[in-house]
């Protein structure tokens, strides 16, 4: 979740449950000639909108289209940067992204022999589980379910504290060992004493670089090796946590065997000479479009205490963000446009969504962990992360 | 319905129902600062949008929000030009309206003391209907209920057939008297020999003219004095066709009885000095805006056949009617957006609504006309419009 954008790839899958393995991931490339603004007429341009489609198992009389509803990075590589178009950056919003699908789908049902009748069910996970979820909401006219994974849809100004991410990503350290979150904990508060950073300027993005790397692996501890954010073995928490079983915070030893966990996130491979902490390992995940959504509509408020989490205290400053934004991007984010467009928890209109939630994945905290009516249900997993756009 | 525009005034209302009739339009006027484009980041200009807010007879205590979702024209006199602002042409569109609305809403909400819980009720006639009907189908979370008087939501392109209306047309003035209906059938297959008219051009004029004028008479054969789009006595189609009572086809008093017919329309306050045939008389409603409507998003088919209908044969041509948009306001018409964006008929996820219509009213034949749902009510009146925005 951390680096997303605008679906420019969509996957578009037709098949029945039972061939998803033998399929192989076999589809046909296609371009969509989609409008660059759904909502207006002043930039009236289109784009050439890449997706995926596989009808090989397909029953071709009407049956049922799973559509994909995107993620963050190029989607049949996932890792791979597809790039950043600023000329379009400004419409780069999840309202034009559904609009995008809503499209698509009604181009694919009229030209496709045999679709016109067909259910459409949307799934995603994380920022696609978000889309999922508000793609049924917004058009259920065109989608007939969703399935919405992982999917923080509450992770918004005034929905969920700021600071219950930090404390799952807390736990799941703790869970695993707690020396382990001691040993992490202790240098939060005392990395100040590390010699080798020049400056403040490097000690803060040394920090930031940390703060990310934890979370990423809450979010990324699958019980099988993956390359979601990073190429990583399975189970990376408990792999970081075996060079932190012991540590002796009067030690210089403790920071190498720091450094020797966090190598397992950013160079798992070892194909790096060095870590270079003013880079996230996720900017694969062509982060400029997250980035740029971050700081505009998906305001997602996180803190931190120190208390009920092992980070250094950081409160939630939305003026500092908000010119950190201007700076960088020159706009000026909403965060209450996520709450207004799509209704937060006030969604109990909507009908025929699952939310599936892994309970270790700290986004949970933003997830739909309840049931809302007898259509709107809520799976939650007592382990891992149940996103399948991740798996 | 002929003329409208985004609507940049909202009558925003807070009363019992009991207490209607003694406010006598006492309100206050107040300007929000609206964002010209909700669903980007590329123009992030602002502008002033006014609303009307009574709050007299409101509970102040959580009571509920009476919500009228704007028209054509200015609201608080209604046929007044508000001018059409053609910097912001390009995002007047019904998705950026209604996200008007939301923002208003939340605003309201959270700056006006007890409303903070109140529960909404957006009510409007004729394009204000559909917008009422759309605001609860697309943001359910911020609107509990719709009232949706004369909403033709069904007369887009595949919805309804196209020669629906001029029928309801046609059969309102036969409903009068069968010889009325029987004069004007003749003009319109006759009206070539007609000297005054210089050359082809004006000729088309004056029937697209007519054709319009008895569009409106329809629409507003209210039985009550009124001036929705024009100064109007009750019933007009009656007082037209009282001058058609014996048409004699072969003599010219027959063209002066039509002149004195359309008179009614036209010149009912006897303050014209001749007919502007170039003008239709509903151009007082802004029509500029509603005109850059119908040729991007509010694309409403029309067809004449002069067999079921008394026009001169006419068919939708809808390359003609997108190269003369083009020509005008150099945007193409994107015909399949309302279906894509609202869904047309296929609404059955929605709730909540009312849709009324009066059968007379040509426009009904777009409207929702049975229940479709236990809570998507259709009321119809075997009688005249029903719009609330027009009465």
């Amino acid at each position: 979740m951390v680096h997303m954008m605008r679906p420019l790839t969509v996957l578009f899958l037709f098949f029945t449950t039972s061939s998803v393995i033998s399929l192989k991931y076999r589809y046909k490339t296609y371009y969509y000639k989609q409008q660059v603004d759904h909502f207006g007429f002043t930039n009236v341009d289109k784009f050439p909108q890449r997706y995926l489609f596989c009808d090989e198992s397909w029953n071709k009389n009407g049956g049922p289209i799973f559509f994909y509803c995107g993620n963050e990075g190029d989607i049949s590589l996932f890792a791979e940067n597809t790039g950043f178009n600023t000329t379009y950056s400004g419409y780069l919003t999840s309202e034009q992204a559904l609009a995008d699908y809503a499209d698509l789908i009604n181009h694919i049902k009229s030209t496709v022999k045999g679709a016109e009748k067909s259910p459409v069910i949307v799934f995603g996970g994380s920022y696609g589980g978000m889309l999922a979820s508000w793609f049924r909401m917004k058009y259920p006219h065109i989608v007939d379910g969703a399935i919405a994974a992982s999917a923080p849809i509450l992770q918004f100004v005034g929905m969920t504290p700021c600071g219950k991410f930090g404390q799952v990503v807390t736990k799941d350290f703790t869970d695993q060992s707690k020396a382990c979150s001691e040993g992490i904990k202790w240098i939060n508060e005392n990395w100040k004493l590390c010699r080798p950073l020049k400056n403040k300027e490097d000690l803060s993005y040394l920090k930031e670089f940390l703060t990310n790397v934890y979370g990423n692996l809450a979010m990324a501890d699958y019980p099988y090796p993956a390359s979601f954010l990073a190429p990583l073995p399975a189970n990376p928490i408990m792999r970081v946590c075996e060079f932190l079983k012991h540590p002796n915070f009067d030690s210089t030893d403790f920071l190498l065997e720091l450094f020797d966990g966090i190598s397992v996130y950013f160079n798992y491979t070892k194909t790096a000479r060095c870590l270079d902490h003013t880079k996230d390992a996720s900017s694969l995940l062509g982060d400029e479009g997250w980035d740029f959504q971050a700081c505009t509509e998906m305001v997602m408020p996180f803190c931190y205490d120190g208390k009920s989490d092992f980070f250094e205290p950081t409160p939630w400053n939305f003026t500092e963000y908000s010119e950190m934004c201007y700076s960088k991007w020159k706009v000026m984010p909403r965060p209450l446009m996520p709450e207004i467009q799509y209704g937060g928890s006030k969604i109990r209109a909507a009908s025929n969504i699952v939310f599936s939630n892994g309970l270790l994945d700290p986004w949970s905290t933003g997830g739909v962990l309840k049931n809302l009516t007898d259509s709107l249900i809520a799976v939650n997993y007592p382990g891992r992360s149940s996103s399948p756009g991740s798996s």
